[in-house]
């Protein structure tokens, strides 16, 4: 599949290969894909550094990597992605699938954060308002990179949460991303998209609990009532 | 223990006996305790009840609670905590702990609610604010009552949440009410008052999550990386 991912931090660049890796072909994007990212190499030097190993990576700006995928995953900062999704332009993001991953988080004011966008709203409600077309999916926003691509690495069962207006979209990221490529097995159907209200409010506990675990690398998992 | 508990709906009508059983005198509280609640007796006719079952039970008004307690427990609506808690007193409540385990839910615009403080505030911290000298710990919040007392009703291992700025009064709640009487085992202390934004937000997801499973009676457990 031709995947477009906007950014080219962290994220992107761990999800990214991972897509390679699975066959897809990969442009990650940023406003100036010569800068170096912090801890991690521009999108230009990335790129040459996946095609080296063969793998079919591209780099480019926002709009080149939106026009690129058939599925396009947002990669960005949160507080900023209203924006580079403007960049990317509502003409080469028209009746895609929008993988929303991305969290509203506020480090203007130092840590812990706060989200620009909470409570009556989301981050993922507010593209899907600013970008009528786009069928956005929020998904994987819960968990540190490593485990979106990696589930398997955390002991024991744990769950992933999913949202989103169309069905049909929510039915290709579950079944095509989540579960072929980065093989998640407990995926839990939240419903319509208001549903990022509750999954990106998390990521102030989230935050919390990373600082106390001192790690990134811990997931949820939802616990019932005994039979 | 001399247990004052604030407000006398669910909660305090499936807290209080709890006690009680474990040999604690308590007093649950409303503003009229001749009025029945939706779903449970006045805490008048609670008290009866819990009288002919030979128990040291007690109602009164929220001044008489909080003057009544040793220990007190705030299970008021959040949305109305702030004021349950000035009917009760800053001189009855002084130099006390407060175990506040309330959501500052607001289901005045329709359900699934959203929260009257959030984000960069919470109830716990607007509680401690308005009563400085109250020792304000907040635990029990992110489960419904009949998990709050009875923890191994969950299948599995799951993880309670506390925080709050003293360390003394955290300690007397962990090791009194949270395990010796309600038999928790997995206690996660995230630190001062201001992590009760995180565990507040997370109501946001409870409410979805609840409406997703069909059911009130569960919890999440924190899965960490393979070793």
């Amino acid at each position: 599949m031709k995947i477009g991912i906007l950014g080219s931090g962290m994220v992107a660049q761990i999800i990214g290969p991972k897509l390679l890796e699975e066959g897809d072909e990969v442009m990650i994007s940023s406003r100036d894909i010569t800068k170096e990212k912090r801890n991690f190499p521009s999108a230009k030097e990335w790129q040459i550094q996946q095609k080296n190993k063969g793998l079919n990576a591209h780099a480019g700006s926002f709009a080149e990597a939106a026009a690129f995928g058939d599925l396009v995953i947002n990669c960005t900062s949160g507080a900023h992605s209203i924006e580079a999704l403007t960049k990317a332009g509502k003409s080469n993001l028209r009746d895609k699938i929008l993988l929303d991953l991305a969290n509203p988080l506020d480090f203007s004011k130092g840590t812990p954060p706060s989200l620009t966008i909470a409570n009556t709203n989301s981050l993922g409600e507010e593209i899907q308002k600013t970008f009528p077309d786009v069928k956005v999916v929020k998904t994987l926003n819960m968990i540190n990179a490593e485990v979106m691509i990696n589930p398997r690495g955390i002991d024991g069962e744990h769950d992933l949460f999913i949202c989103g207006n169309d069905e049909n979209a929510k039915s290709m990221i579950k079944n095509e991303i989540l579960e072929k490529r980065f093989h998640w097995k407990n995926i839990i159907d939240l419903g319509d998209l208001s549903a990022a209200r509750g999954m990106e409010a998390y990521l102030i506990l989230w935050v919390r609990l990373m600082n106390k675990l001192g790690t990134a690398y811990f997931n949820i998992h939802i616990q019932k009532k005994k039979e």
